[in-house]
């Protein structure tokens, strides 16, 4: 009894651990730039960087390990680090990393991105990276956990505990951490001009509040997940910096809700997954404008054609994709790069509620663990 | 009438196109190293190559840009080059990579994949890679396309024409080209041995007839997809070199069959997948023994311990996986590395059968387009 009730008053009020969770993002994201980000005085602060910045200003590549949703923080952040850092990032599976010989040498940086800093196979492929001499950065949220201690160096996410199996602020928080990466190293070698890297700077500071405003459309996103719970399948569609957001948006629905659902590059449609589409197939399409607008707007319209269904993620004031979509959620406007922290939210959310409807035990889904300490 | 017959007499008596061009992969196989590889001369011939092999030895990185079942066939030449020629390459899908900023200097070589040669996505991308000033290399099927046109050189693949539409004999031999080129380099650059390169030459040159061998499981395929053909979804997991190849069979599924299919590294499943795993969902799982065989065991093991349905790709004379799996399809053994051109040929009979016993249109699946020339 005792027992229940503690879990009670750390829901907050919530009823699950995963709403709550959601619900803490903006906070989340606060803390993990806290002490870091120095707006005004234009200043990035990061120990694990600035203590070896000369490894980072001449590494060849950079190469991401990870599994999950990590994995797909590592996605985002390989846009995210070609685009401001100019270094070519390589992201692999770390399932697959440890059990290839993988070429990698004392020139290459390895970032190991693990919310509870013990997933086995990342441990197994950063064990091997330094081996061959690579520099280890760890991502990690858990203090102290085993990545984090057997890294050359690190940064953590400061999310707090993860209660919920399916992974959500340590998402947007990994995001965080790895573009204030990206924003520092672009300023250090120069790719980065000084008037962009305070716009970053000051748009970064403006997404807690964003991420609240997103978290609005809850009830909105209820609705929605009303008419769609009984569907056997969905598709999720993203362009460039939010092609892995659908990626994560899908694997959400998959590990709460048990409905096969699957993400993919939206102009991959075409070469394949589009035979999957008819009036029975939901699609869930990340359309904000500054997101190959027009081109997200063509493939919409191919899947009317076909009789789908579709759930567009716009911005605010949006007015195509509107005319188009049977439903839209509406993320602020933000710096492209800085879209997924918000395109991802209404994503949780619609997974979350179409859980709970489906009667599935949302903070514990069958079958899987938190933290996935064996191979 | 006349067309009919026609066509008639261009199945050459099979009653689809895509049946008759998965029975040509022998001969296809055979007519793309034909002149090339010289077996008992140690030589692998390749004007493409040869005419640029500074360039190639030189490369900093290659990227491999192409959509689709190319896209799957770029990642089994990913973790070839890398093995053999130990050239880091990075694989990306040609509609993500035009519309990025891709770090691409002129010490990178792009090869571009394409069945037809005109893939509008692809064709986008080799033209942003020669802006940069990168080496462009085509695999083509279609012989005076736009794309072996438009590359600094190139390496076509003899398939013969491709009339399914969803794509098969064109994967395996440009998997071929692609091991031919990673096998000449590798010998080049020196991290292939001679006596490594004599047993690849070898092995390769036995492929033909083990595609053959695989080829006679087609009863035994057909009676298993009459089991599972009204399934709503399906799951298929590889490791290593098969990883991709567990992408291509679910890929093939979805174009023909429009069931929703899923590939997936086999130890990603842990991470949010085996969520979805019950008594109603096949898995299709590669078991070759040479490719992680006892990880891929203890995979089948989580699976069956779900009541998830199992058909295993293993080799001649398994004990263990058969005893696990509800279903075994056995291919040949032969080299790791060279065994996606076998486990490939039973997903695609799988593929085949059962969209032929849901009646749907195997050679001109509906929404998609033999090559996609538009975005």
């Amino acid at each position: 009894e005792l027992q229940l009730n503690l879990e009670q008053i750390e829901k907050g009020g919530y009823e699950h651990f995963m709403l709550k969770e959601i619900h803490e993002q903006p906070n989340a994201v606060i803390d993990t730039y806290r002490g870091r980000m120095l707006v005004n005085e234009g200043i990035i602060r990061m120990a694990g960087v600035d203590d070896h910045i000369e490894k980072f200003l001449n590494a060849n590549r950079i190469i991401i390990v990870a599994c999950g949703t990590s994995w797909h923080a590592g996605l985002v952040a390989e846009y995210i680090f070609e685009d401001l850092a100019r270094i070519p990032v390589e992201v692999e599976y770390a399932s697959e990393f440890r059990y290839r010989n993988p070429i990698i040498t004392d020139k290459d940086i390895v970032i190991a991105i693990s919310q509870s800093g013990e997933t086995a196979d990342t441990r197994a492929a950063i064990q091997l990276a330094k081996e061959k001499g690579a520099f280890v950065f760890g991502v990690c949220n858990v203090v102290g956990s085993t990545i984090s201690r057997e890294s050359d160096a690190g940064a953590y996410t400061h999310a707090g505990p993860e209660i919920g199996v399916a992974s959500t602020k340590a998402f947007t928080t990994q995001i965080t951490v790895l573009t204030l990466m990206a924003l520092k190293l672009g300023k250090a070698n120069g790719n980065v001009s000084a008037s962009d890297y305070h716009m970053h700077l000051q748009e970064l500071a403006l997404i807690p509040e964003k991420i609240k405003a997103s978290l609005t459309s809850d009830a909105h996103i209820q609705a929605i997940s009303d008419i769609y719970k009984d569907s056997a399948n969905f598709l999720y569609l993203g362009r460039g910096f939010n092609f892995p957001v659908a990626l994560e948006g899908a694997l959400k629905l998959k590990e709460i809700s048990y409905i096969h659902a699957e993400g993919y590059p939206a102009a991959e449609m075409k070469h394949g997954p589009i035979a999957l589409i008819d009036e029975q197939m939901p699609v869930v399409v990340i359309a904000t404008k500054r997101g190959h607008y027009e081109k997200v707007v063509s493939n919409i319209q191919e899947i009317k054609s076909r009789s789908g269904k579709i759930i567009a993620i716009v911005n605010e004031g949006d007015v195509h994709v509107k005319e188009l979509a049977d439903h839209v959620i509406e993320v602020p406007d933000t710096l492209e790069l800085l879209s997924p922290l918000l395109t991802t939210i209404p994503l949780q959310l619609l997974s979350y509620h179409i859980a709970v409807m489906r009667d599935c035990n949302v903070d514990q889904p069958r079958n899987l663990a938190k933290s996935v300490t064996v191979e």
